[in-house]
């Protein structure tokens, strides 16, 4: 079978350098595109960390298109106590060479996805604006997207707020706009990224990944900061592409989600009714994973780029 | 040890009446008065139920006092599809022959809680409309009462909404109001309620209390609409009586809880912020419930209160 | 014809002062008590210049009952930039003699109007928290007034805010629930009280009126903060009471008021709405005065006070 | 003096029917290009309006875009109670032969704008849907246009809703992007339109004017319901096209202005406050207009077109 084209939009970000590594090395799936917008860092620094993991990766072919400087409505705020100054906590990847491409990352998603219609699954990883200027300045998107998942949200708890999850929290009109937009949104949230954690073990197991895991996975994540559970640390992002290249790992729930703008202690909440009518279903929601096979499906692709790596 | 005296405010209700059950049958406790307000069904209604409840279990001398209505701002909204017409699902008590005091609920809280500071233990177990008007209408009665605990709000997803817990979303601005009031809310909510579930096994064991059990509980429960889960049904407000009867049962944590007024599609939700500084804490939120121990002393009360009705 | 027995709630403020010495001198008005708010400045202070007042103006018989700290839901903030520290600008009257009754603001108000149904006029002249408690606590008082006028909102732009008036901005959920209580408010906002504007001509007719000019009234205006515009000052308070003893000289349309408790920018704002079908329609909202008529009104109501006082 | 370059954002609309009639007449001003975006009837409906008000004119060459066809979070309503079902009242004019061009308005804007850095003027009379998406996508283009100025918005009552005026009640976040998107937004709104009313006597002016008043204006006065008041009638658009043509005929104000997203009764209210400090505005409010000045204006230009149309 033909591997998935992916367009992947995210805010590298320590978890999304480990999306890419991942979307690099699993034979199900060709990314064909990454699109940036501020989130975890400025996009600035997004933008240049997405050109520096792929260069790393040896994927310096693979188009960057940079996009949106700021949320919709409100005042950008990072997270870079969480991913350190540079976006990449304790990576110190060579800087890039290689330029973003000069089309904007919003009018880059339309062109691609308008001229292969059915093609392109995008992936968003980060804050929704992009996706949210798209569907709206080109509403056809939304049909001539393969599939559409996203690391955001939460069926449960938030982590920046007790409400909300830090993607949606950064731009919850853009997530509104994009949930509400006509598609079927699958979303990978906190509900799962929060059972497939990295132990101490997972991290024994990428020690043999070489410089991948040296210079980018295991100092990625030495500065994770305050994300830590008992069980050990998430990998957000990696979970919405692993979704796609291997969606029987996961326990999917049709519901209607909607994304709280209004509250005062509760925006950016994605608010989830899995009891709602079939009628009024919008996304496709992440509820479990099976974490051992999860592990195995992210390392064996990281082996790979590794091995790709290694015989430059 | 002398037992606790207690005042609850509820809005019978099907678990209201298993709640007052209790609180007549533990050794721990005295009820001391009731005081109703609209919830489940109409304040009228709350109002014979509560007399009802008491005759029927032999406790036609605790003083009932109405209160409330409505709530504060918002238009009341019932909860018949649960608690069926009469507020006791298939339950038939006869009719009281008692009737309520002559003072109003606010007033009668307020009395007495004044009269015996530091005494009485203040227990709420619907909308808390009744109690927000008294702690505005005579502030000093957070630090009056011994303690103060109540059924409602979820530290996680709720029940009438995906967000909110039905007796916190009846009222949502009473509960910010009473949350933002100066005193500690114990806080026995869905978080707990969904755990110590009534289970055929449970109903089995119910079925030698005599009438108690076969005119109240079993019927009730046969009428409690749309709170089955797959582990057996929920009997929430007894969690509240419970918690102040045996507190060890209960794993209960810090927080700061706020109670959204202001959301689209999460008014009422009761923000739960584990990880606010200790100086924002102003709540305990029960987390677990040995719910074998629950039960336990839950049908143990009940016993004592069958045991006294036949002595009749 | 007998006077008119009014109640009023008030927050003393130079313009509260100034309606209670209004109050005090129409022979159409007989103040039988006064009860106080938390708004121009603390309760405390509000409830000390109530009395200071009455005595001042010879009235130390009318009852005061202290009411209300702060707002239901939001943290109380003063107007001590408009009517200075004391509450009274530059008057400094003498310490008063007399205490409050025991009686809380809440109680006291429905006391005396159960006490006396249709014959009491309700005016309110602070935020409306007193009233709001007032009215949950005991619904028939709004069938049982004679009448309820307050100061307070606008039809048009606001003071504090651009959009809101004062007094509904301090506690707007108190001011939603007064308005949704199921009476007619009649309104005297700013739409009015922004056109009765003391002028020079006005003060020098103040000029003959003695201490009760020379130590209320004038030094009030001059220590009145952020109140004049180009044609004088304001003195809001007082239409309230003008429009109770004279309403042929007001305006008054009918409308749909509804307080907004939920916008980040309009909090507190009575939107009026004058198309609203009449069915709807829960206000009588002043929007013209008669200046010359009003002015002639309120100095000759404070001249025969000025007289009793002389004759002291 | 160079005629002043016009981008025009509409959704015609009577009033927006006028204002292209105003910027094909009047010399100061050339009309570069006009975008359409939903409104006052559906995109569909502005867009075939935009061109056949143009070829009517005998302004063919002007280039249409089509944009938005509903609000970026909110459900689309329009307003064909005021402007019929055509979207132009009582007018009918010849269905258009050309078309729109293949570019969509957010592009075309800024295309347009990015190819001529100051030397466009943008005014906006619709919903600010295509603005703000074009200034998200496009951050320089508020740097890059000569001016902006809209149709809409209040500093005192709003139309659709006490609040609110229409163009802004369509689509609050949008206009709140637009507002904050770090230029000077010229606000002509209801405060001056509700000034330049066309009376009976406008009416008798615009007699004189041929097939454009006979086939355009007077129907479309005729047509458009529920916007007379006592003086006449409103014309809002042609305003905003008015301020640039002659400044000197109004009187503007700096001030910040807020756009209300979250109120429940005042959303989208244009918060105007002009007592906020001088860093912080972002407006020029125009507040008064000479009307006798407007009208001369006005028809002034209307005679120009229509001696243009009778030469063909």
């Amino acid at each position: 079978m033909a591997p998935r084209k992916v367009l992947l939009d995210c805010d590298p970000g320590i978890d999304d350098a480990f999306a890419i590594a991942f979307g690099c090395g699993h034979p199900g799936l060709e990314l064909c595109g990454i699109t940036t917008v501020a989130g975890n860092v400025s996009l600035d620094r997004t933008t240049h960390n997405a050109l520096a993991v792929l260069e790393f990766l040896g994927h310096g072919e693979v188009p960057v298109a940079a996009g949106s400087p700021a949320p919709l409505l409100r005042p950008f705020e990072d997270a870079r106590d969480v991913h350190g100054e540079s976006g990449l906590g304790a990576a110190r990847l060579p800087a890039p060479r290689g330029r973003p491409v000069d089309t904007h990352a919003v009018d880059f998603l339309i062109e691609q996805i308008a001229a292969a219609p059915g093609e392109l699954t995008l992936v968003a990883i980060g804050p929704l604006t992009n996706v949210a200027l798209a569907v709206r300045r080109y509403p056809p998107l939304v049909t001539q997207v393969a599939d559409f998942v996203i690391m955001g949200g939460s069926a449960g708890r938030g982590n920046v707020t007790p409400a909300a999850e830090f993607n949606i929290w950064c731009d919850p009109e853009a997530a509104a706009i994009v949930f509400g937009a006509g598609w079927r949104v699958t979303m990978a949230g906190l509900d799962v990224t929060h059972q497939a954690l990295a132990t101490a073990e997972t991290k024994d197991r990428m020690r043999g990944l070489g410089p991948l895991a040296d210079e980018l996975l295991l100092p990625g994540l030495r500065g994770y900061g305050g994300t830590s559970t008992r069980g050990g640390q998430p990998v957000h992002d990696v979970c919405a592409l692993a979704l796609i290249a291997a969606p029987g790992l996961f326990g999917c729930e049709p519901a209607r989600v909607e994304v709280e703008t209004q509250g005062r202690w509760t925006a950016g909440m994605t608010v989830t009714d899995f009891a709602a009518p079939a009628s009024g279903h919008n996304a496709l929601v992440a509820m479990s994973v099976e974490v051992a096979g999860f592990w195995d499906l992210v390392l064996g692709a990281w082996q790979r780029v590794s091995a790709v790596m290694a015989r430059r």
